[in-house]
């Protein structure tokens, strides 16, 4: 077979390596763009879009509840079908051809296939052909469900984010593994949708890595939903006795929970074993992780970058695509790196109440050595709390560092506060000192009055 | 009667009277705050709160609407006596006792009746008791609408936005004069409420200091809500046989607009004959505006301020009490001033799709020097907007001072974009660089991401 040259290769059409070929072809480079199965990647099919259909008709339904005057026309229920129906036009059906011509309006060749590296700047695809690259590679291949080492959960074929976002029908049960950002997204959506829910943590709260405060309200609404949330639990085993009939997680003492059907989502990997990392030298952590500095190139191969999932910073398609972006101007030779990365990105949990976070926590500052203090206020407790997510529970913490005059960690939860962040989150990053934030005033009756109140809790 | 002092006495209990007055009491001070007839003024009780509890049910159902699986929910329509009931709960039946606790617990004296001044640093009440204070007096005493100069239009009793916020009852239809924020908003309330509307603009587009794109938005929702809009009418007058009969707007060529009220929303001023500012030496101009430094004192008058509507320099609630902040700060010694107001100041108009916008339009800024470019993309053309405001019409533009590298406008129109301006509003307050603003991640999948698209569109 001939071999091919491009200027660079990408390999992972998800957000991460879309955004990076996109930038790179718009300056003119000629881009090869791999993929072995969807190009759009994880998060347009099974993870942040769908769960996003799925989890959107009961909010949307518990806000009208909430508005007098509007409250009264709703006399039906939730089509869950009808929701199942745009979940399927959201990621449409599985077939990724409403991507293509993006891709192709930009030149950039896209390669259906699984690819190896071959030694420096160059790969070998699975029919034969090599490739090789004139200036850099660029590693975008996401990440996978784990599995976490359960006695027989491998066995009971349990549902990970690609089962429970495509599912073609609402099981009369699930029992959920995980009480981080998806399993409570979707113990909340399913049981929103009609099934039985259950949702187990290990940690003594769920979303452990968000402040306490929105642990607890999204434990009590989920609750209210009607979800069976048990935190602090051990898990001994996991039994079914074939593959689709009901599956039973035991606890400690034998305690049993049986539902039809079994989600996990319990942490992500990176399954590396036939990217050929080896041939180059690069080894990745236990979890699959590739170590990347703030250019995103990996340590000591000036040719060889890794985005997205992989790198394990911040698994999060915005922050994939952000680095995407940083990786894309480096290659072109523009001066950058990343500035907010990490536990402290920027991060919604589409949960009822949302949970919208950017920077520390407090308990992160503290733990990191800053001066920090936190202020608090009711998201709803202001004049546009009258008409905007009105006695839904929702809290606003800024976390101060005193010691420099700046915002470092802001956490709003809430009805509907996912478009609160981008405020806080460029106060944070555009390190806009509290005296002048102090001047950027709310609109009334806005729920951003949120701002007002916490500079004045602050002593402003 | 003996004569009472103060430290400082606030003429009007409206959002900027409460503000000051709290401020100062909090510092320590002895306020006395008098007011004429509602303490909570004229948003509480006829303006921002009232008009938002009408707006906002028709607002919610379009966007249940827009999302399957909750669309099918709603079988029944708006009931507007329901929303006329939860207006009459957001105004306390226009009983103002709910406030008056928050001034009790801070000390502050309130006392009822008209004010007049009565020279330096003293104020006459008409019961005849004369206070003086010690450090200031602050004038808060609001505008009121003002009528403009239609012939027939004073004896046709039109309504203002007293009565048209607190009408018991819908009309079975409604003509309004002026399609600023005010009559925009009511045109579509009430005609989400039932009535039918004719909404008329002497100016060639609604909402005139906004962007055109905005205007044309407004118009062609308010026209699928079937409101008829009539921008570039010239009234000749007005008719009607009696206070309660149908009203005639005729307009140029004998042209007639026949309902059964009228609103006239063309302007505010503010009625300050007897505000005895001749004592002190003070000339308001012809709309009764007074004057102010940006620290809100009255030039050459170290002891007399004026805030809110009635400085004329931004007639929106959260400006005045912005002012009063500012006020308050200089009164008790803290070096301040105002840094962002008058027609830039931020602004909501809660109208379907809302307009959202602060800093300048393009067209002012270029009027204003400035090396000014915008961009423009689709509110909900990311994948946030396949989950809110699904389809409804709606652009964010930001205007760019390339000379600086600066944000210096912002313009949001879509549906429930009102939380979106803070972060503009930072942006434009905090001179944050357009090369840090792009390191500010949008959350993925939000409506926010509008950010990274406009940024890309500058160049970045």
């Amino acid at each position: 077979m001939p071999e091919d040259q491009f200027d660079v290769i990408v390999l992972g059409a998800g957000p991460a390596g879309e955004v990076a070929s996109g930038r790179l072809a718009d300056a003119g480079l000629e881009v090869a763009l791999v993929e072995r199965h969807l190009v759009g990647g994880e998060c347009s099919f099974y993870g942040c879009m769908p769960s996003k259909a799925l989890l959107r008709p009961a909010q949307a339904l518990a806000e009208v509840a909430r508005i007098p005057g509007a409250a009264e026309a709703v006399t039906g229920t939730l089509d869950a079908a009808a929701a199942l129906a745009r979940r399927d036009e959201v990621i449409h059906d599985l077939d990724d051809s409403a991507q293509l011509p993006w891709i192709e309006e930009r030149g950039i060749t896209l390669l259906r296939g699984v690819a190896t590296l071959d030694g420096e700047k160059a790969i070998v695809l699975d029919d034969g052909r090599r490739l090789t690259a004139r200036r850099a590679i660029v590693l975008a291949v996401g990440s996978r469900a784990a599995l976490p080492p359960i006695d027989g959960l491998a066995e009971a074929v349990p549902w990970t984010n690609r089962e429970i976002t495509t599912a073609k029908a609402v099981p009369a049960s699930l029992v959920v593994i995980g009480g981080g950002p998806i399993g409570a997204e979707m113990a909340q959506a399913w049981r929103t949708l009609g099934a039985e829910v259950t949702l187990l943590e290990v940690a003594d709260r769920l979303l452990l890595k968000e402040e306490p405060f929105a642990s607890a309200q999204v434990t009590e609404a989920s609750e209210a939903l009607g979800v069976t949330v048990r935190t602090g639990v051990r898990i001994v085993r996991v039994e079914r006795d074939a593959d689709t009939g009901p599956v039973r997680v035991v606890l400690e003492g034998e305690e049993t929970v049986e539902a039809a059907e079994l989600l996990v989502a319990a942490g992500r990997h990176v399954p590396l074993d036939d990217l050929g990392l080896v041939t180059v030298g690069v080894k990745p952590d236990a979890r699959g992780f590739v170590e990347v500095e703030d250019t995103m190139r990996v340590p000591g191969r000036d040719w060889l970058y890794a985005i997205g999932d992989m790198n394990g910073r911040a698994l999060l398609t915005h922050m994939g695509k952000y680095q995407a972006r940083i990786a894309a101007d480096d290659i072109l030779g523009r001066p950058t790196s990343v500035r907010l990365d990490g536990a402290r990105s920027p991060r919604v949990t589409f949960t009822e109440p949302q949970v919208a976070a950017v920077g520390w926590t407090l308990d992160g500052a503290l733990e990191a050595g800053l001066q920090a203090r936190a202020v608090d206020v009711a998201t709803s407790g202001n004049a546009g709390g009258s008409f905007y997510g009105r006695n839904a529970p929702g809290t606003a913490r800024l976390v101060i560092d005193d010691g420099r005059g700046l915002v470092v960690g802001a956490t709003i939860t809430g009805a509907d506060v996912q478009d609160f962040l981008q405020a806080a989150t460029i106060a944070v990053v555009g390190e806009v000192p509290l005296d002048v934030l102090w001047h950027a005033v709310p609109a009334f009756p806005t729920r951003s009055e949120i701002w007002l109140r916490l500079l004045e809790k602050a002593g402003l």
